[in-house]
């Protein structure tokens, strides 16, 4: 079998050989190269990383020779910044030919991304309909399932057979996005049912769609967050979804696909917010620039820059204790260091038990009734290593080491309890948890084990 | 139209009445609610909360007295610890039933979870064949593809005719978890291609399988990581992939719904990971003991304890320099804040970025740069605000907010560029990238920070 090397393992040999062709302009030996037996994900693949290795220019006169059918597929997969690239660097007629071509989700994300006036000469030769058809779908908000369907989905009607519905299908099945799940509309538009190609397939020919389809099927609304939409798809395994709008007429559908990049997208935005991270663009990370990093991570910084100067001034305020004993100071960076650690595993761990529905905030009692119980044990632990530590290795007196101790209990129990909490609360009053995560969670935690450590030094140690 | 409110909508309504019909053991009434036109994945919803709130028994009692075949359904979508529950409050019989029904990876899922005894005796009435299969399926490790795929696929041959294999597809399309891809094997069993029912479907009637099928498909293996299957389906968008062993024998299939899954708790994992929890089970927060929960979070936290103690030597060789100015200590948490922050912020990206495959370790140099610059534009402005606030707020002397200020651009350029290379290094030598995220590199970056920070004030202040 020729299978047996799989494309991954190949990958790095025949991309070298195709950037040597191409740097020797061997164009047409690199394209036959890239046909060969591969299909239109993987030429995409290889297409990326020509227009990071030789640039943009040489990776379309590549693309432009490739064969009209699979240029469109290949586009298709490739990064949004190196279509729009493309776009800038080929002929009017061959944009109009790959948005003709192309999927209809995946031609309007593109479009998105597009500047107006070249949105605009698109759509100059758009017959009428599609184009106030375009119009309304770039106007959907990011975000939400408007814009993520796709129109081209397969309509039945209830008073079809079986055999009229699949020889209509065998017809129409070619252009649509997807056709194992068909969609029964009345006269009015309205959706009523849902049937699969799986039912129509193993049901006799005689039997009518109306009798066979679904009438309480599951929807979303045109407005609905695509991250909604994702949990409709992991709850009921779906493989497309119907979307109406308030009048319950069918205006799209999503299908499961375009789910996977959404729960990536959802789950990298949630990464990054929960590091302090505030960036608002699916682009990669080469892609941006270093003004937009610092762009984007400054806010948090200087914000919890910020807080931590309210933890300085309360250590200026208990400078005449430290001045005493100034030992206290080493242990203060293990103190912080575990409340914040031990915060953010209790606020990580409520804030994805949220995000995959394990957890509500009306839940807060009992999270927070674990929280203490674990942190008990945990403080324990950590409290005895400690003591013995700063008793037997570091030869102090036994008072520092029951106050190290003792805080150290306090600050877990405090850390656990916030790092609980918060992300409760913020979902209840409708802030993203995300973003009460580990720096938040930190920076707060850092005050209360200073005060704490502190406090308990000035009663302990009498100072 | 009836379907004007969601489920969602209605659902804690709904709950509500079950729970009061519960109470007063209305038992038939509530079932008779439950059956109100409601799905499978709707009605196991419904029970978990029963199970939360009224206990097991009285959500078995209920759970009984389900439909046959809606049981089955419900059974399948319940969380697995449900499950095994109601496998012990159930009949041999009714086990059986549910056992035999279920999909084909379903079943396993359930059965892994079982003690072996159990396993056994509902095994004992298993024809000797699939007892085989069952046992095969078993065996394969946690997380691999073999785990996750099954044997219920739909084969044809490749000198079927289009018409011939719809005609078997009717007759077992019911049987197998997916009737949209199809597979053609050799007499030897031996995967040599794929069709789509879309092209069976929209095809001649007297067209040949072995003509239309693609030859050059797309494979994982069964011992391929089920992260690296996830990627696959993402990177070709597909509805199903097959499962081949060593000799390229077809041995299960892997459907898109199991993918959901497979990528929401892979993401589960890597948030746990980078905030220091090692957790290797897949229940829930509310449902794993304050134990199970303080082992997986003590071993990092020990740890990463330990290495802050380093800090706390690092900061007692200069207590002679402190005890001097002791004004420095307020501006420690400060800077070992934003260190931690700042390296988190870096190790976050390049962590997410090669999980979704946008970076790889051979962009290290990259990175680096564009990290280093980055870190140079916040370090700048973060130091500026510090500088500010520190002569003009606090009404220290110039050279201390001089120190504080370089400390603050040297520390985030440092932490910048650990956090984006200690991550890429850790996937070079393969280790789990997530693993070397915020507590990590804030325990490096603290101890980095601290030693800035009063080398820096040695030699400014003159101390």
């Amino acid at each position: 079998m020729e299978n047996e090397r799989t494309f991954d393992e190949t990958f790095d040999e025949v991309l070298s050989a195709l950037l040597a062709l191409i740097q020797q302009k061997k164009y047409k030996e690199a394209r036959d190269l890239l046909l060969t037996g591969h299909n239109g994900a993987d030429v995409a693949e290889l297409m990326e990383s020509i227009v990071d290795e030789e640039g943009i220019e040489r990776a379309i006169i590549l693309f432009r020779m490739l064969p009209k059918d699979l240029s469109v597929e290949v586009f298709a997969y490739m990064p949004i910044d190196d279509q729009v690239n493309i776009i800038n660097g080929i002929t009017d007629k061959e944009v109009r030919f790959i948005m003709d071509e192309m999927d209809f989700d995946d031609m309007i994300d593109v479009m998105e991304e597009l500047p107006a006036n070249l949105v605009d000469k698109i759509l100059e030769k758009t017959p009428k309909e599609e184009r106030k058809l375009i119009n309304t779908f770039l106007n959907y908000p990011d975000d939400c399932a408007g814009s993520i369907m796709t129109p081209d989905y397969i309509s039945l009607r209830r008073d079809m057979t079986v055999a009229e519905a699949l020889s209509y299908i065998k017809k129409v099945g070619m252009d649509s996005e997807t056709v194992y799940t068909c969609y029964v509309k009345d006269t009015g538009r309205k959706l009523i049912g849902i049937i699969s190609l799986r039912t129509l397939v193993v049901s006799e020919n005689d039997l009518l769609v109306g009798d066979l389809m679904h009438d309480d099927y599951i929807f979303v609304n045109v407005y609905d967050d695509q991250e909604e939409v994702s949990e409709v798809f992991k709850k009921y395994d779906f493989l497309a979804i119907p979307v109406v709008d308030k009048e319950q007429r069918l205006v799209g559908i999503i299908t499961v696909d375009d789910i996977l990049d959404v729960i990536e997208e959802e789950a990298t935005e949630d990464f990054e917010r929960m590091a302090g991270i505030l960036d608002d663009s699916d682009r990669k990370y080469l892609d941006m620039s270093v003004f937009h990093h610092a762009k984007s991570r400054l806010p948090w910084l200087i914000f919890l820059m910020i807080s931590s100067m309210i933890t300085g001034v309360i250590i200026t305020q208990f400078e005449a204790v430290l001045s005493k004993v100034i030992v206290l100071v080493s242990y203060l960076p293990m103190l912080m260091g575990t409340g914040g650690n031990t915060g953010s595993q209790a606020a990580t761990l409520i804030i994805r038990g949220m995000t995959v529905g394990d957890l509500e905030p009306s839940d807060a009692a009992k999270v927070l009734w674990k929280e203490f119980r674990i942190s008990m044990l945990i403080g324990v632990v950590l409290g005895s290593i400690n003591f013995a530590k700063i008793v037997l290795i570091d030869g102090e007196r036994v008072l520092i080491a029951l106050t190290v101790c003792l805080s150290m209990l306090l600050i877990v129990a405090f850390a656990k309890m916030i790092g609980g909490l918060v992300p409760m609360v913020a979902k209840r009053i409708g802030i993203d948890p995300a973003l009460m995560a580990n720096p938040m969670i930190s920076s707060v935690t850092d005050m209360i084990s200073v005060l704490t450590y502190f406090l308990l030094a000035t009663m302990l140690l009498g100072l």
